[in-house]
């Protein structure tokens, strides 16, 4: 077997656990089972696409983690995760895709002997990929336990970042400005779209240097001219033409973690409500920036940004941040705060966010964002180093 | 705005939901609500990376689908349904990833409206993005209502295939074998196995001819050595060396569908036990061909398998084959039939699975699959064209 090649040290590991015992504690549970991926990862190292069948983490008191997941999968947790390998726990291929057996028949068997079936268990009730189903099972199998509603808790705590994350951060913003170098280089009149999507992802699993390529959570999302104003179509095979605005965004990904960026690029003269729109944006990101520091709030990064958009009559409400690190798909959000009026959690040194103030008009659309570290004191960094503006390519 | 770009025409979107009518009936469900951003495409054509936040397709037997959706996703919704504008309907952005919040409060408010607040409801309560915590608030919201569980009910309806939807997988199974093409050409000792992955992703998304690429539902997996004893690892940067197997899991994609085509690729010299094990595979394969045929069961192909591969003293009991066609991640599988002992669906014609019978063995691994199409007499047809056999470079 070729050794683990865990991407952190086991104190990394260990102060994730400690991290995550004491928000259990603080909820007084028990038991918490983590099914979100990027949870599970952040807590043991695992790194497979295996999240489209029931698995996941059991973290108690006692002994490190428990990875449950399906018995064929066994082997990529034994490779990948930081506990020892009977810590690995398989339920047997019978239970996948079943209309007969659930798969969390054999979870609630595993709680019980373990002695908790009379608990309090934490559920991520509203992560990625625990089921309605998987929620009805576990009720019924696990009777005397109570069931505490446990969204988002491991997602809390991975809110600051550690030394060792910044580094990996850092290297996912390396390959995100090699990305929109690429596209800046190459997007033209005539090019298709798939085409110069299919750069994209060359540049961002090639990665930069020692640092290579993971896939990003998010697949690049670049629409043209009115498809602009949706912020989340995809591409196609249509060539690129003259006098339309093209957004792009993307992340690049090491080992996981990202540092989306967005630009937009228009293909001839701009329009002046672009230029108008361009000039409140980058603004409102500049003001934003200064505001998004030790101490302040989430909310107040949204209203320096939205007081610089009104001053161009520009009207946007919907939320234009949320913290980002390790992630899988479907999102490379980490579902916890938001830049938005309301949220007033207090901004603290290492948190990261990406700082994501997209318009989307009646019939166009506009894109640039930063990736973003909050500092010890100071504005906030950003995590990559490109101009700030609308990219016109005539 | 441009016009729409609907890849069926409306004769299939309305054969789809008379399908869809005619199973609701079967179960008695007076509203159906798809969250599966699979059954969602299927249904009203939506393309769009949204799914990461709640969303959803109302079936009923009045009008239309509805497509509700967050708000600033209504555009994206307008710009790729068959439905008119005014079947979507949009949430504000206040919902989104709220602890006060939750969006299915807002469902609750129009499946109210809309007079079904105590008719038979359906939930896909364990497919992909229906989260518990979402029926936990529409129990709550609909106290009157009958929640009826119709997890994979939309999946099933897409079992057979249209001729339409045949055209879109022979496209993504020239862009399967082009990927592969690609990799047998390119593999060799020394090369980083991140930059052979980029290579795979740019042919997917360059795509054939007319076929531009869609990204797959699933990542390409291709593990090497001991670590092809796992199913599911994706790739790191470390370079091929002589003396090792990997694997190589990928699809090409067109327009949301699927031919996923697996091929194993020795560098070197292959060790007897590799040689055997490909001789039972492919033995097993072709004999599962001959089995996979209209009016044969699912079960019948497993055990034609695992006939070939007992003789070879190979002990196989995960499933061997899932429906494929349209999807999005995590999954390119449809989730309804299995190949395995003990399923006992009848093949019928137009019916498309990817014959899978991945070998992880204790230290290596070996795929060699098949994206197969149920004729209407005899065999299944492979839709890939590539030699069936362990691939060799030295």
């Amino acid at each position: 077997m070729p050794a683990i090649d865990l991407p952190f040290s086991p104190a990394e590991y260990e102060r994730r656990l400690t991290k995550v015992r004491q928000a259990m504690a603080a909820a007084d549970i028990d038991l918490l089972f983590v099914e979100d991926p990027s949870n599970m990862a952040w807590l043991t190292g695992y790194d497979g696409w295996s999240f489209y069948v029931h698995q996941g983490v059991i973290v108690t008191d006692q002994g490190p983690p428990i990875w449950w997941v399906r018995a064929q999968d066994a082997n990529g947790a034994r490779l990948t995760v930081h506990m020892a390998d009977d810590r690995v726990e398989g339920y047997p291929d019978t239970f996948v895709q079943s209309t007969e057996r659930h798969p969390m028949e054999h979870l609630a068997g595993l709680i019980r002997d373990r002695g908790f079936a009379s608990k309090r268990i934490g559920l991520e009730l509203d992560n990625y990929y625990f089921s309605a189903k998987a929620y009805l099972v576990l009720e019924r199998e696990l009777p005397n336990a109570t069931l505490v509603d446990a969204t988002a808790l491991a997602n809390r705590e991975r809110g600051v970042k550690s030394p060792e994350e910044i580094v990996f951060m850092r290297r996912a913003a390396a390959i995100s400005e090699k990305i929109i170098d690429g596209i800046v280089e190459r997007m033209a009149p005539g090019l298709a779209k798939n085409e110069l999507v299919a750069e994209i992802f060359r540049d961002a699993i090639t990665g930069v240097g020692e640092a290579w390529g993971d896939y990003p959570a998010i697949v690049p999302l670049a629409p043209t001219g009115a498809d602009a104003a949706a912020p989340h179509l995809t591409w196609d095979g249509r060539v690129f033409e003259r006098g339309a605005a093209t957004f792009f965004e993307i992340s690049g990904c090491f080992r996981r973690y990202h540092a989306p960026l967005c630009r937009t690029v228009y293909l001839g003269t701009p329009p002046q409500y672009l230029r108008d729109a361009e000039r409140a944006l980058v603004e409102g990101l500049e003001a934003g920036l200064q505001a998004a520091r030790s101490g302040n709030r989430a909310a107040d990064v949204a209203r320096a940004l939205h007081r610089s958009l009104a001053q161009a009559g520009i009207e946007r409400d919907a939320r234009c941040g949320y913290p980002i690190g390790l992630s899988y798909p479907p999102d490379w959000g980490e579902r916890t705060i938001s830049f938005r009026a309301g949220d007033e959690t207090v901004l603290e040194p290492g948190m990261t966010f990406h700082f994501m103030p997209g318009l989307w008009m009646e019939d166009w659309g506009l894109e640039i964002t930063e990736s973003i570290l909050i500092a010890e004191t100071g504005p906030a960094e950003c995590l990559c180093d490109r101009p700030r503006r609308l990219i016109v390519k005539d």
